[in-house]
């Protein structure tokens, strides 16, 4: 095993430094958050930090750094206080990641990189056409992170949209059947394969696979 | 499209409503927290919202519920204050599951499952042996998200052990060369791999891949 300890982390170049510690956590969600300016604006960013929150109220969360890039995708969900959350395809992977570089205020990474928008009744709010998974979220709060100054914005999941393929009975999303990728680091783009899913875990009891029920199956 | 409403999501039955609620957000980081209180109690349980927060200083956080199982990886890491993250691979799914039942306070999962225990001169915490990449972290504060009390841990990183063959030079670490996983949800456990690595995205510059000049070699 290799050893980086704070100090060689520390005096690695700076590329290198975003790179070992970005990767070093182990694969992350790959999302499109698309939001409208009260005037009109649209802007859609990657983001790979959105987590699970809790399931009742249904909430969610991630990270914005404090001088980086999607600072328009903050100002504009703070104007209308929605936004929305788009999965990546492996189809759509180059058009996502570019979504990243620091376009001018103004100028939508929609029309830029060729990843369409589409709109559903009554949401103001701008989803990416073809994501299996979109979600409305609404903004609920934000913790500043006084280490960094990074915010940690809290929303609720307030419609979830989704491909029909990929729910299975039990109201699971297998997202391989929508080729969701997920990304490593700043810039690997993987996609996963389902090895297995597993019962509720109890004491005492043998871990057992769900498939061979088919619960998997929708 | 299949679309879920608020409403909709709040009267599924629980089981659905936390399936669909854990597998919206897209795929998840999957390691094991290793932990041992001062009267020498190993514990080690899953994770799956370990994020990265930062890189210089190198932080990450993840997310404790209040009132699940892993309280004894918290109060061993408060007493302590340092803990291990070690990647999942598709080796041991199954044993990094059932650490995730409620075993009573004093039964190490390391005992029960057929994870195996590895430390390192001079850390007091244990590993879980032959886990690619292994980071010893040091909490840093805590913040309590009041929408549904989970506290939202913060650490830094002091350490990271990791398999040579993951390491590109650009200090990447390519996940899929040590069989690491991702989690679908509560309970689906998926290999991803490399579909392609890109360039630092600019405005006007094509989105460009790094795997034809052979940056992802190590």
């Amino acid at each position: 095993m290799i050893q980086f300890t704070k100090n060689t982390i520390q005096d690695l170049p700076k590329i290198n430094r975003l790179n070992l510690i970005n990767s070093c956590t182990g694969y992350k969600s790959a999302n499109l958050i698309g939001t409208k300016s009260k005037d009109g604006k649209t802007n859609v960013a990657i983001f790979s930090s959105i987590t699970h929150l809790g399931s009742d109220p249904a909430l969610l969360g991630f990270i914005l750094r404090p001088a980086t890039v999607p600072r328009n995708s903050y100002s504009n969900l703070k104007e209308t206080g929605c936004f929305t959350v788009n999965h990546v395809t492996e189809e759509i992977i180059t058009q996502a990641h570019q979504t990243s570089a620091a376009y001018d205020y103004g100028v939508s990474e929609f029309d830029i990189t060729g990843l369409n928008e589409v709109y559903y009744d009554g949401i103001y709010e701008p989803f990416v056409a073809n994501s299996p998974v979109q979600i409305l979220c609404k903004y609920v709060s934000e913790y500043v992170i006084k280490e960094n100054n990074c915010i940690h914005i809290l929303a609720s999941i307030e419609k979830i949209f989704c491909n029909e393929d990929l729910i299975t009975k039990d109201n699971w999303l297998q997202l391989e059947k929508g080729n969701v990728v997920t990304i490593n680091g700043l810039d690997g783009y993987c996609l996963p394969k389902l090895l297995d899913r597993f019962e509720y875990a109890r004491p005492n009891t043998k871990t057992k696979s769900m498939l061979k029920n088919g619960a998997q199956k929708s």
